[in-house]
């Protein structure tokens, strides 16, 4: 995974006047978010339980995979265990993208029944108890909660005795209609653009698209109301759905999180509020929750 | 543009509950952002110059217009508006697109010469002075900035008396190489994921991208270091760029901007901060400098 935020004109350019500097001058090499996550040991990294993952096949091949919540979302989060393991999913699509918003998947026409284990009015899971909560804070202001920090290496917001997951790029929530209903677990979204913070403590959030926004966020956007597809022929078929727990052994996917717990997630905090790389000028001094979020190996390259 | 932020299950049924509730209990509609902009005068609507309008025709027929910033960046848009006056965009290529991060557009291989009348090596145009400059700013804290607001339609950070455009979702930057080098324009980047606000005061941001973010940020991501398209037939040909000022009438867009000093635009933001749609069950009471970006009128719709 690459972090660097360098903009090359020609990468071959900068490349001969790295090793160059290098060679002439036997500066040391800075430490950035980078180098930081080179020297991380083995065990700073961590596998989640199958059981926590959920796995998309999307028609095609791509793939998506769901790190769980249920620290959050316990009732909606079993929800979206049973109906994985009645193949509830397999056969839906996703149905809408809204460009620096959502894209969003399920039964685009609400007629598949739901199986009868489902609960099918889950309480409002938007927020829970701070307190007994796992938290490793920022030491940065937010605009929107009194403290944020990670959790379980997902991104919380806290104020008053209560804690949320944020909505940061490739958060995953549950899709409702107007309150009071909450959703199912049926209809789900994952954010594709500016961190729609709004929704904070409005939504049952689930999880974290560990693998696949490549894809997700790449996907056309539908041109009609909302984003959907104005034509169902637009629209990617799910294949499969799956907790990577019930996939054979050899189709489970092997991406891991960089522990926020760990002396590495410490000091690549540190690193990225204040970028010691040659391209920086000023550094910020700060770094904001949507950007915190734990490294994963084993994943397709992402932004800064 | 609809900036509704539902998740709907099924839009006939939210359609047929919105009915029934307005027709059986008669409750006034709450004001919201999308009604806000419904009932805008026509005068708080802002047809941006043609002189600082850069229209980017892809191969394949989409186009993308940028918004420049003379305010800014005065000599890197200057030599935007020369390098496209004497069509040397014309033929480039759109090289990378790294996933949550940006999309990368210019001279992938570094050959082409650059016209004599290009400044070669900019000053650093990464602030400048926040005296006199127009600023309407946001009541909300900020992690990385004093104080955040607009100014010309465009996002802004202040600190010490210095100004600065924020790395929002479709700002547009100089690409450059290590410092002290700033970039000439020929290299031009797009912001599409997750603000990356560390890049705030290290590079020159010359606009904001006002048509065409829903084309830019759905290209398949690059594969390569840094998200490069690896090979490069993978490339999106770029057939012409032009200021609007440069094309004929019929070929002009047509966007406009809520005005960042109406009171339309005044509403837009309190009602953003403060949902009172009937599908929000908490209200944020803030909003970010990157959700705060005045709505267009006449381009693709965009998230909430």
């Amino acid at each position: 995974m690459n972090l660097t935020p360098r903009f090359a004109r020609l990468l071959a350019t900068i490349s001969a006047a790295a090793m160059t500097a290098t060679t002439s001058a036997a500066a040391p090499e800075p430490v950035t978010p980078s180098s930081i996550l080179a020297a991380a040991p083995a065990d700073d990294w961590m596998a989640i339980n199958p059981h926590d993952l959920l796995v998309i096949d999307l028609a095609g091949g791509g793939r998506v995979v769901i790190q769980l919540a249920d620290v959050f979302a316990p009732v909606h989060v079993a929800n979206m265990r049973k109906l994985a393991a009645a193949h509830w999913y397999d056969g839906l699509a996703i149905e809408r993208v809204q460009d620096n918003y959502v894209v969003q998947w399920g039964d685009p026409d609400g007629k598949k029944p739901l199986p009868g284990e489902i609960v099918k009015a889950p309480p409002a899971e938007y927020d829970r108890a701070a307190g007994g909560l796992a938290f490793t804070p920022l030491p940065y202001p937010d605009t929107f909660a009194k403290a944020v920090g990670l959790s379980g290496g997902l991104p919380v917001g806290e104020a008053d005795g209560r804690a949320w997951l944020t909505h940061c790029y490739g958060m995953v929530g549950v899709g409702r209609d107007l309150n009071p209903d909450t959703g199912t677990g049926a209809e789900l979204y994952a954010v594709i653009g500016t961190p729609p913070r709004a929704l904070d403590r409005n939504i049952a959030v689930v999880g974290r698209v560990l693998v696949g926004m490549d894809i997700l966020a790449a996907l056309p956007r539908g041109t009609a109301e909302m984003g959907f597809y104005a034509d169902p022929k637009q629209r990617l078929a799910i294949a499969r759905v799956r907790l990577a727990s019930d996939l054979p052994p050899t189709e489970q996917p092997h991406a891991q999180v960089l522990r926020d717990t760990s002396a590495t997630f410490a000091a690549w905090i540190q690193a990225k509020a204040n970028r010691q790389d040659t391209f920086f000028v000023r550094p910020a001094g700060a770094l904001d929750i949507c950007n915190a979020l734990p490294p994963i190996k084993g994943a397709a390259r992402v932004g800064m």
